[in-house]
């Protein structure tokens, strides 16, 4: 398999993250967003929506959207399960990872940061004051919904899934503007829990080919 | 089951779509997103998140996240099928989904409108030109994706999916603004196939008991 993707791509990092939970090699394919490689027609040959994360599979076919291509990793390799089995334990899970894929994520990813500087001339500091904004507000939301779980070692249960690829992207994420995280104990739990595993390690962007850090 | 929702939500009406294509029956439980009803402790108590939609269950499991709602819809009842049965053809459909519910509505929801006017000081024209610029790019997107798909009368096949219950809500919200839809011509013809179903005409806002327009 290869994956298009970028370190600080906060949706390519779930990727890595269930691809190395999975022990799956793949090979790394840096697209460089801020240099823009990813509206270059070599990367629209590959991917048409022009984002990333694209994984090619080892049939040619390539899928985009991060917890459409982990979904697709769990049905096809389907061990360690990154979903629960009943219905409504995987509704929980999936629901805690929409939560931050859908009410975090969209408003602090690169091009709405870029539309904010750009057409609405806000300062350095109101974009960063509207990216902790959505990180601290959906965390809360994140919290109050861990908190009417049992307890668990990760965000459900005592292994981790697709719930935990999404957590820790963001929680990088809200630490580069200094996102308070004060008050979450939860979160941040399951946070330390997945941290202290090779695979979060492995796939975090320090240890990205591409790594500027 | 029950489900809390609002008739003018997004979100809400994916998972109207959902329960009518299933033909399931559901108790409509009205919050007024725009009076504040969602941030009021009644609802707090049933959805820790605050948000809509929220599927209250026969066993009264309270599921959140309208694209987990579905896919648990879609498990407990799978008839008709809301998504394909081979792991390629589910990431495609959840690719497309995702292409809606991650990558444009989160940026045109209520909450976020209201930042840009409250926080931002935006005037109502810059407003509408950041909800009509994240529809229009995002729906060149998804037009893009279709492309390279084999024809097909709705999204994806000849049936509707999870990808029709979140473009269907998308092209109604982009209406509400004035958006162009010149030039996507996959996308419009399976909205149009989609609107000629009774399911989506009747989980449609105008059929909502709590509708205003």
């Amino acid at each position: 398999m290869k994956l298009y993707n970028y370190f600080r791509s906060s949706a390519s990092f779930r990727v890595r993250i269930a691809l190395e939970l999975k022990g799956l090699p793949y090979d790394y394919k840096p697209v460089h967003l801020v240099k823009g490689e990813h509206k270059l027609p070599e990367f629209a040959a590959v991917s048409p929506t022009m984002l990333v994360p694209a994984l090619v599979t080892d049939d040619g076919d390539v899928l985009g959207q991060s917890m459409a291509i982990i979904e697709y990793l769990d049905e096809t390799h389907p061990e360690p399960a990154l979903l629960p089995k009943d219905p409504v334990s995987r509704a929980r899970v999936r629901s805690l990872a929409q939560l931050i894929a859908c009410e975090i994520h969209p408003l602090n990813n690169l091009r709405v940061l870029k539309y904010l500087v750009r057409e609405l001339k806000v300062s350095e500091e109101t974009k960063n004051e509207w990216y902790r904004h959505w990180v601290r507000e959906g965390l809360e939301s994140f919290e109050r919904e861990l908190a009417q779980l049992p307890a668990s070692t990760y965000c459900f249960g005592e292994t981790p899934t697709l719930a935990d690829c999404c957590l820790v992207p963001q929680i990088f994420n809200g630490r580069r503007v200094n996102t308070s995280f004060d008050g979450l104990p939860r979160t941040m739990a399951a946070f330390d829990a997945c941290m202290a595993l090779p695979a979060f390690q492995k796939a975090q962007p320090t240890s990205c080919p591409d790594n500027e850090a």
